[in-house]
């Protein structure tokens, strides 16, 4: 394969718009997309300020970004389900099919993934990638590019969504308002919450969140739990979903559930913190995590294009890939009103 | 007690609005409601036009009406959670709260239970009735009586999403498009589906559902299972939801259904039908059963309250209580556009 | 690849032990296997003796057998889990690994499933197969050929036992003590039942079952049901699993389960019956069914391995591989102490 | 009601064996139990030693006890599965039946539960109390009081083996070997696992589980993740039971297990301790935790009843009821090899 011109990240702090070679062979079982547009994920900015996340460190040039979306300029031998000129949005986690773990149905959890812009994996800020059918998925006429860009950070909100096992007209509070609560907080309405609180402590970031219908911001300045409490009658939220990973929030993180309620941990802690084990046993809550998704890309593409979700004022500015690395720095500066930046390619 | 002016089924096709005396002892747990509003259900007519349902037959007087919201007059000694003037709704089945089935939680399958307007137990449409607080639910102020009357059909609907086990992004389709089916189409939207496709064979039926955004009807003139995979991608429904109970439709029942999805059986079959197991099996679908509801009106008053289900268009005609004859003789016509008939007291 | 000498369906009716060349191409992924003991299943059978089942029909020279253990003598290049010499059994459907439904964990109803002996599928009553490593699994150096040759049949009661989701200690009932009835009995007991009831109209085939301690056969001249009502306390069964497949069993079925119990379908229908969805929905039971089996080859093993289940007694009578054409004309006898008949190469 | 002879826990530190009027008047939905067999638990222990367990505080005489069977002496005029000379166990924790979290069937996690030796609520170290029939439980003939009065211990791992739903042939490793890692272990085994390993960091703590067969002690002096690994072939345990509740075992807890796999708290930790939460979601574990238990006693009752499950070996020792200080005292020893001591009314 011929270079291509990437956004390349050299090394920790160092981007470069530049010509590379990433492979581009094509199996039987595989497309050929040209990216319309990839927005730009908090991992993606922490590669690039910090070099590193957790086991993961860039030691070798690498293409960044892994939520895009495109158009399919070639199908291999096997593909039934897609066809030349198919607008596509794409899961970036590629897992080994034969694993017991995908076998099971929760192929996320394959140790042998390899997933987009994750050491020493190449990403998709590029003109052409390929990529497996099985995790390519067409987007109906009326969903745009961007929105499709958009599945792949929404699917982790889904995948925090399903875990929950939402009972129709349950009631959950959302614990931090960046990118991942908003995400997480619209799944969950969608997917069966009568009403969906969220508390940040920064208030401007509630501003986003609050411009929906059924998702309620909470005040900043007041404890979670206590407004919980005060909005279901003294018996608690139904699902309680920790977006923030911020030490101070753990602490007293299971006092907003109910008795038998449930938390799902989305967001990655950094820093130690205290976890109130005995208070979840004291409810007998039941813990959920998330791994990025599986099975939920199609279920996402679904609530979009039904029209039950909408994406589109999350994507705060969008760049031309000439100015991607502009767009990198305004991510870097994490404006609180700030949910999604994107790149367009010409 | 003192008599009270009720509607009485005198016997099979007589009913009557004349005194009568029905007890009203209040115990410590219960409340004394006035009613305001009662909903006519298709049990009560049917006990008006064929004197029994099942194996429950009307051998004696009977006060009609189980779908009722109104006002507390008096609150029992150990009442917490309510107080005299709370407009309410109530849940028209009352268990033995020690019986095996009730300590599992699934109350509604306690063979004890004494359920509004079954015979022997007298039913709403009276100006007064004695009920626990346990099975008394609050109306927020914005919550209309007429709304409050809709819970109990609207929970029929939300135990069947409930049982759907719907995970968010999926695809429903509803086959029968009367009240129950209507009612279960919203449920399932609201608990989670992307989309519910709804498929009747009376044309005027798909009207009223065809309202809402999310549900789509299905032409009446071609067979459901075929138009669900074509809207499907060939995948069928993940979850089918029988509300029609009607021979004609369990042979092809199963078609509708992708592999590995589940049916959910709320129309009562009242004649003979092929069942095609080897069907289901060939796709290895769960089935699911709804026979009323268990702790399902809270959540029904949570998704009515957070406007996210709107059952107002579904009253279609409202009479006065001393009009309540003309009003069952309105719902014996059964008109294909009919969803609900309310009776209001003064 | 050369030809090899195997148990031949010719057509409905003819059995020949010949020469046959079924291909025999490895993949990076597969291994080869010397096959050393088959059993002989009831599917396998039908085929004799009536050509076809359902859909499939025999239109052409078919090897018979999928219930099968022997050595891995040649591994592909990708394998890791598995070494030449390893005993091993082997899952006789293979899925497309990249179909929505194999993503999903649900690989058994992948409509593109091959398995083994299903037309135009070859089975493995041959001496060497070629089969993907991810569906074949090692046997621990207790566990004899004859018992790995069990592991197939014995997944399907696991399946079945799975699809029931067993609260510990809950008692179930076995419809029908035929090879899929102890199967399944085995398994539930061995899944968290207390107490397996098992019933059949043939006394003789409860002989085998009710060697095992904690699987109770019922009297056949009675009702099923009655019998559980009054071992349950009059509270019936927590599962229900029909294993059976006769009309006669289907209108009474659901009287054996408890308020808000399960049913598990794992008998094939082929006549008609009437089917009491009424008794279901009166009881709110779930109904689950059974399609083969996904992800339960690994856990059916461990169950061998750990001495819990002991399947030795189920093998009524083993053959050597030049005598097949006399172990299935034993087969079609059907005998009623027969629970397994299996071929051995020598 | 007269006085009667009890152990009576006066104030931290301070056990008599003494008269007392705990009152006993029966309701309708009540009976009359006489006390024989009654079992040390942890937390009567901790009563004595400590005054208080975390919110209860024992502020003023109370009897202690628990763990109880018995006999029937009279029986409320509702009650209808219980008659006078029915041999019984007694699960201890009363609910109120009305409330949101009874309703539910969680009733275990009500606020306002009144538990037998929880202050201010008397226990059952007393010759005769009067109990709700809803929660009386007969023991089959064949039962002793002495197992009788084990159920509770074994409701607790029944209630984790219940929470972890194991699915047939799961492999777990219990963490923590004393009474309530044994009864896990015990009940996991039962409840469907093919194997349960089970670690402690004292070795003499697994000779009482070891002699069971299916559940396998690891080697004290290693790491139980390792071995796990090596046991189950690098792939981890379906289940980790945390028995332990020492802060020394959360930091590598969540190693043990197996991608997508369940760890189930049942442990209370009573130290700071560091959770390795981004561990358990990188394998996107689920968590469950345990609070007493809840529509468990009649599951326990069915598997001793069944010998599935023999808790015999369990009982260490047994004090008659005058020696009951002396039964306290050599509890407080916590000899690593005890499991159980009872006591025994004349």
């Amino acid at each position: 394969m011929t270079q291509q011109r990437a956004v390349v990240l050299e090394e920790k702090g160092k981007l470069a718009i530049r010509d590379i070679d990433i492979g581009h062979e094509m199996g039987p079982d595989d497309v050929q997309i040209a990216i319309n547009t990839v927005g730009v994920c908090g991992s993606d900015v922490h590669f690039y300020t910090h070099g590193r996340i957790g086991p993961f460190v860039v030691n070798a040039p690498m293409v960044l970004g892994h939520e895009a979306a495109g158009t399919v300029t070639a199908v291999g031998a096997n593909v039934a389900h897609l066809t030349v000129g198919d607008r596509v949005c794409m899961e970036p986690g590629i897992p080994n099919l034969t694993s017991r773990a995908s076998k099971l149905g929760i192929y996320n959890v394959d140790p042998d993934v390899r997933f987009w812009a994750t050491p020493p994996v190449h990403g998709c800020l590029i003109p052409s990638v390929v990529h497996p059918a099985a995790f390519t998925f067409k987007l109906p006429d009326h969903v745009s590019f961007e929105e499709g860009a958009m599945v792949e950070p929404f699917a982790i909100g889904m995948q925090a969504a399903a875990k929950a096992k939402i009972t129709p007209g349950d009631v959950a509070v959302v614990i931090g308002a960046g990118s991942i609560g908003v995400m997480t907080a619209l799944a969950a309405l969608a997917g069966g919450c009568a009403r969906v609180l969220i508390h940040d402590v920064v208030a401007q970031k509630l501003e986003t969140a609050g411009q929906y219908d059924g998702i309620i911001p909470l005040d900043p300045t007041r404890s979670a739990a206590e407004q919980v409490h005060e909005a279901t009658g003294n018996w608690g939220a139904d699902v309680v979903f920790e977006c923030a990973g911020h030490p101070s929030v753990y602490p007293t993180l299971f006092d907003a559930a109910r008795p038998g309620g449930a938390v799902v941990f989305v967001g990655l802690p950094v820093d130690k913190f205290d976890f109130d084990l005995v208070g979840a046993m004291a409810k007998e809550l039941r813990m959920e995590t998330v791994f990025r998704y599986a099975n939920i890309f199609d279920r996402a593409v679904e609530l979009i294009a039904s029209g039950k979700v909408d994406l589109k004022p999350l994507i705060s500015k969008t760049y031309a890939f000439e100015q991607s690395i502009e767009a990198f720095d305004r991510a870097v500066e994490a404006r609180p009103t700030d949910i999604k930046i994107q790149i367009k390619f010409a």
